[in-house]
């Protein structure tokens, strides 16, 4: 299986725009951060959705990488997500996930989402990951950001 | 109820980072579009998940305030996303919202996401909106964008 | 396709247990029922919410066999399901059901749930069905009561 | 807070039909089993789809229950579940929930569901309940079943 080094760097190559630190990959686990600025603050000093929604989606495909391997046509098939708490706006956001099954052709994984060091979760979410068999072309989303 | 222009100014000055254009608001329904360039695009020429993820919440928003009037606070409370088809690389993605349940306090509605002009859904969305009781103060995520 | 009158001979061969009426068989759609009585009735007066599951679920499933044909495999994959209003006691459960797509491995479709004869939503529901490829065992859950 | 015989007393009188045994009630937790025999196993030797999702939703209740109090007015808003393996013909379903948050007016909470025995979980759902403020009638489903 891949080291956290290689991940990142895959992650780095490939998806240039991500903005979410890979901070631990372990056993079918993943923790990533995303910074919190002005970009990520909405009217009432909250942290964006999307914002919520990417590192929960970033969060859940490095752990996939880190299970399966680095296979770049994996991609997102749903994602369903619930806010629970308003995030403190001058805390990175960190997303803690954990895979609960890992199949041949489907992956299904939770993320908690917290203010980072704050111990109540902000959102959470629970998203489907559809594995390619080998040598065939993507047919949906990397909605990795 | 607002008009489409009070709720375009509104959107405007309450969410000035917003990207997506409102084309339309109707009864407990919206269409927005959000534009695809490079920042939109992923590895494979795909559109990323979070620009599709705000679509659908900024079109369930905008039929919501449609609906409620113009009502600040309220906030996205959950969105379930399943990913169909890849979308083109070319195209605007277009936001088509449907209310099902605007309640005193809770709102239900779904989305249909397409690449511009083309028929097949690219993905379909279901959100749910908390609605505060008038005069409190915002307790969740604005997730629009 | 087959025709309704084989997909009814189908469900009642393959799910005796089955208790909801196949109403209609359409374009990547279905309109089952659900006779309501006191075994689908709860404290309150209210239609039990795995009868809703179930009518949503084999609205979707009927659909999906008129869609690819008799194929005793397809299992759910997953289900989501919003409570919107309170059932009629006195009145049985209709589900209509619209595929959203129909891939090789994968489909997705959507469900409105009505008391009978009321035009206002009591439950939605989108389900994900997997459609294993010919000659494989099954791996998944008949969710189909 | 009420004691688990409190709750399980609740619970026998309230929903006289439910046959989902309660086994523990913990810190906004609980373990609830439902036996599998005939009326639960479908084609293929796997347990029924609404099985599963009532002793979700059970766990979740009944953990809810152990949190709030006695409150026969919560009712099921939303329930997503994903189905991950073929549930054992043989053994109980067992569903431990935990409450992820509860607030004034909405809990949300996810289980893990499992063939008792079995360490791999069969299927995990997440559920949200609505909390009525005092002296306001069910607007919504009970789904306990």
């Amino acid at each position: 299986m891949p080291s956290k080094a290689e991940i990142v760097e895959f992650v780095k190559r490939e998806f240039p725009q991500n903005r979410c630190a890979i901070l631990e990959v372990g056993r079918a686990s993943a923790t990533v951060r995303h910074h919190v600025g002005a970009a990520e603050l909405r009217p009432g000093g909250t942290v964006s959705g999307p914002v919520l929604m990417t590192v929960a989606d970033v969060a859940l495909y490095v752990a996939l990488l880190g299970e399966i391997g680095i296979v770049p046509l994996a991609v997102t098939t749903s994602l369903n997500i619930n806010f629970l708490r308003k995030p403190s706006a001058e805390k990175s956001i960190v997303g803690v996930s954990k895979l609960i099954k890992v199949g041949r052709s489907l992956a299904v994984g939770e993320v908690a989402l917290y203010s980072e060091g704050i111990s109540e979760m902000v959102a959470h979410a629970v998203g489907t990951y559809s594995i390619p068999p080998k040598g065939s072309s993507a047919g949906g989303v990397a909605a990795i950001d």
